[in-house]
């Protein structure tokens, strides 16, 4: 069956790999599912018909057949169901790294995102840097946390999972802010995610997007 | 097996049903598992003990056996692969149940917990009036989303799952506070949550952590 995804036609991070499509695009790869990608533009997204796919306005939507799942948890899970390679088969073990799958979700990222976000909505403000400095240390205090957990670890527990997919993608949003550097185990271990064969088709496959634009106003 | 959660020894929501223990209570009281409380105070939570189970040194873990889990996301999916009544039995909708899971920990809990938190982190500040105006308006527009998908229907995707269980109680967070009151519909789906008996003792048993120790004080 087909799988489709939804990516962004013009992507803000310019072909870096942050938005949520790369989420998908790598469990793909990992799984060794051929998948086609349909980009749409914001103005789009906004729309009744795409609204009616993904009540946020907001990528990727994954269609299979008459299935249409949005939020990348759930895509990814979903991937992890029923394929091989993304999460462990013995049940405590599979409990355990969809435990990891929502801390990276719903304890790792809210931090990093609102930090994140904060530069677009409020950083014109002459207040900011003194919300920045409240925000940072949030986001410190979090990567202190799970740098503690994961100590000499590879993953985050046991072998790769979707949990460490996840994670690596959420990490890598704060990348080179100077707070993700202060812990060479977290920096480490994205790099060992960075690495693998899968990431790396997905990474690319995602960058084409950008630099094919590129080219493509450039000609 | 026994199934033991942690919850807070001193809630600061004091017995409202806002903290995180609430979600499993209520899924264990919808599959109809008994469980026990151990009441951890804000002191035993940030000790090595604690983090060796929770690493980000929150409330609840769960424990079932040699099993061991945190985030309630996790443990409610958990509850739900291993009891009727949570999730539905068909492939396609049990996915959307699950994408509807993780869009209410990963894209409306969000800015509501933003919002709630920036009370407690810059709630002084004299810039702070104008920040709340622009959390406020982000919360504000994730919740007309919802409200739009949501419509007239009783749930968010057919029956009810665990994914209008942690729905619910994520929107309960932010009642009272004008923002969520512009939506009747969420308001009335709340209501539909409260009004099921599987919350309503899960919310007597949490209330009585509260109220026990107010009385033990007081005598």
């Amino acid at each position: 069956m087909t799988i489709t995804i939804t990516a962004f036609e013009s992507s803000p991070d310019r072909g870096r790999g942050l938005a949520r499509d790369m989420r998908v695009r790598w469990a793909l790869e990992e799984v060794g599912r051929p998948y086609a990608v349909e980009l749409v533009s914001f103005k789009a997204m906004k729309e009744p018909a795409y609204l009616a796919l993904q009540p946020f306005g907001q990528i990727p939507v994954y269609r299979e057949g008459d299935l249409t799942l949005f939020e990348t948890g759930a895509i990814v899970f979903h991937l992890a169901r029923h394929n091989k390679g993304l999460l462990p088969d013995e049940p405590n073990a599979r409990a355990r790294a969809i435990t990891w799958m929502f801390a990276a979700l719903n304890t790792v990222e809210p931090p990093i995102i609102e930090r994140e976000q904060s530069h677009y909505t409020v950083g014109e403000k002459p207040w900011f840097p003194e919300l920045l400095a409240v925000l940072d240390e949030r986001a410190r205090a979090r990567l202190q946390q799970l740098s503690d957990h994961l100590g000499n670890a590879d993953w985050l527990d046991g072998d790769f999972s979707a949990a460490d997919l996840l994670m690596v993608l959420v990490l890598r949003r704060i990348e080179g802010d100077g707070i993700l550097e202060k812990f060479p185990n977290l920096c480490a271990y994205v790099a060992r995610g960075e690495a693998r064969p899968a990431y790396q088709r997905a990474y690319a496959a995602q960058r084409q997007v950008f630099v094919g634009r590129t080219s493509a106003r450039q000609s």
